[in-house]
């Protein structure tokens, strides 16, 4: 049997910690898949580890992760501490200028420095991986990267964010407004205090951004995606959702189009019956539309777990002499992204419109629509709950009826001009709420 | 860039045909991917090619799949024929004795031969491939091997035959007989003329043998698998499912238990709102899990495409030299399967029942269940279709109702036993229905 693989591991977190005690339990197991031990020699924190049952008596403890990295004892530095910027980018940088492959599971540092830091480990002539970055435990990297032969990709999408899937779960099932369901998913530990990174779609973006790149063999541009959260999402939107066969959720999208590639993150009406809306809670999914097939992937997006069991499925993969391009192709041979603007977007719009309720605002939101040639599949107009039914005062001043438009293709160009032509009209009492529809 | 990987490849059925087609039009991008050009250099085919756009004119044609698996001009041999005997085994054990990979997505050669020749594969130092055996475009060989880090599976499980889906789905949508669905199937290539190896299980039994390997480290062990087909399941136990909150499917089924490892193929209730109830069609899923989690993985199981592009993933692998023991460890470190008998199977049961409608029916049924202490979640008593209602006429010679039990777990010897005690008193009017429910 060959020598046995000597990892450094910095980062004792949730993720750090889970690996730990992963690679320690499986020490056997790991063996027989790698055809090599895989010792954990050394590691750097600095925080005393998540899990205190872990036993680091017998591994040494570097001060610093660059210092780690660097370590000529060491042959793979395994990076769990997250974060974009330093110690985590200096420290993976050491790591490839001192020959050592990496394992990552941080996709803030990949989304911004996937592409510059596979280039480092490429002229190093060393391995660079980060499948737990994306989706946790779904093995989504190594899918688009390894499992997809020939095949050509049109579009990869999914569920990304489990703190946003669980707000829309319990909102939509309990019935509860987005501000308790946030509470509840911050007491359980799903959401940070500070939850806008989670729910304003910035996480997700992240990851579709880093998805983008290996399916469409493109460079990473995290620039270019269209982002909108969850927070402007309404129980009244989802009853009417559901009321028109369809589910709500934060969907990260990257499609390839003639006009290039789109990528966005927004709440999206999914139908009901496709898998992706029936996943329900903190999962994640994804999935993946080819020439060849559709292919959708369900599993835990977060949690100790989930990510180090893809953080160790990496680790065997490097230990076993197991070669890839991070990013699936040499660096040289990823092309520019050809970003196609969020404004030629096509496809089908929700659209939920606070109209006054007073003669010829039906005939005034009509008029606008069919000016930018837009055509409807469906209205549907409700009165406010807690208003009085019954149609007798349709002039009372204030009062407003809730009007539910589903329109068949269009462009996002079309139906913003639309709603800005209605605005001006002063037939509306709110902004209007738009939610792109989704084809699954 | 090295030396092109030259392909030799014999079979031009639906899959071959694909497989032909996908590396002449892709061929640039899978260079890409590989890091060297792959090239198919000669073929052998009984028949013409099941597609005749492919051109085949500058490729070398061997006439036996044996001498072209020998051939001295190929590196990688790709046995697409099908079948456990001979030609394929054949070619594939003199492809290894020649010092070639094989790739296959042969299911019925690996359920049966796989171990033997992943040794000759290994004794060879040559790679041996077959993502393409199970649930075709599903990449689920590669996550078994690859994809779970040090995860321990608990269970493996699935959807692993489009025709038997297609055929249940259709019958519960459409509310049509298991026949009429059958002849549908068979209308439109779903199902062969001669239906009995879908739909009886077998099928399924090959997929779920080699998963449990996978899955388990464990020798593949396919006479140990307990086997039903759905030729029994009626439009009565897709409506009672329906109401009971479950749907019908026929599932593979692997479970470590203390036991051993339970190997089982039988139509199974699976909650509604899970992910594997909602799959509907031709599509496949393969749900795994382990004490970190559950993954689903979803995608078509069959057909020339999806099946391809598991075959040229497979390729792209060995082209690019990453190694991996066929079934994740050397065969030397699989172990035996310890057999769990099928009579110790713990669960939950459907059970229906065309009871004599006559004083003590119930009551019999009621006792002998508990006689085997198995305890009832509900119980749900309908007329059949097409008789009179009212109950004014209980005694009458033939009339029967239909129960419907759900029991809480108990195992498949008291299930038994409980019903051959029925059968014995005389209550019954047909043999009984036994579904078992899988948790999800």
């Amino acid at each position: 049997m060959a020598e046995p693989l000597k990892l450094g591991l910095a980062g004792l977190g949730t993720v750090g910690s889970a690996t730990v005690r992963m690679l320690l339990r499986s020490r056997d197991e790991l063996a027989a898949r790698a055809g090599r031990a895989i010792e954990l020699v050394a590691y750097a924190s600095k925080d005393p580890p998540k899990d205190n049952t872990i036993d680091l008596s017998k591994i040494r403890k570097v001060e610093s992760p660059v210092a780690l990295a660097a370590d000529p004892g060491i042959d793979v530095f395994v990076e769990l501490m997250g974060g974009e910027g330093d110690p985590a980018k200096s420290s993976v940088e050491a790591a490839f200028k001192a020959g050592h492959g990496v394992v990552t599971a941080n996709k803030a540092l990949i989304a911004k420095h996937g592409v510059s830091l596979a280039k480092l480990a490429e002229q190093n002539s060393v391995p660079f991986s980060f499948e737990a970055a994306v989706a946790g435990g779904i093995p989504i990297v190594k899918t688009l990267r390894e499992g997809l032969g020939g095949s050509r990709i049109s579009r990869v999408y999914g569920i990304l964010n489990g703190t946003c899937n669980f707000i829309l779960t319990q909102m939509q099932k309990e019935g509860r407004s987005f501000a308790e369901c946030l509470k509840e998913a911050q007491k359980l530990g799903y959401a940070e205090a500070d939850p806008t990174f989670d729910i304003g779609g910035f996480d997700t973006a992240h990851k579709i951004a880093i998805l983008t790149s290996l399916a469409f063999g493109t460079e990473i541009d995290s620039d270019a995606i269209y982002i909108e959260g969850i927070e402007s999402i309404t129980l009244a939107d989802l009853e009417a959702a559901d009321d028109l066969g369809y589910r709500v959720k934060l969907l990260g999208v990257a499609v390839c189009s003639d006009g290039g590639i789109e990528q966005r993150v927004h709440p999206t009406m999914v139908p009901k019956g496709s898998v992706i809306a029936e996943i329900d809670g903190v999962l994640n999914a994804v999935a993946v539309d080819s020439d060849m097939m559709e292919l959708t992937l369900v599993g835990p997006g977060a949690g100790g777990d989930a990510t180090s069991s893809a953080v160790v499925a990496d680790i065997v993969d490097l230990a076993a002499g197991r070669k890839v391009h991070p990013f699936g192709r040499p660096v040289g041979k990823l092309g520019k992204l050809s970003r196609a603007p969020m404004q030629r977007h096509e496809g089908g719009y929700y659209i939920r419109l606070a109209a006054l309720d007073r003669p010829g605002t039906a005939a005034t939101i009509a008029r606008r629509m069919a000016d930018e040639n837009i055509s409807l599949e469906s209205i549907m107009q409700r009165r406010r709950k807690g208003r009085p039914h019954g149609g007798d005062n349709p002039g009372a001043a204030g009062a407003s009826a809730s009007v539910v438009l589903i329109t068949y293709a269009t462009t996002e160009d079309a139906v913003r001009r639309a709603l800005a032509a209605i605005e001006k009209e002063g037939v509306l009492a709110e902004k209007p709420q738009v939610i792109r529809i989704e084809k699954s």
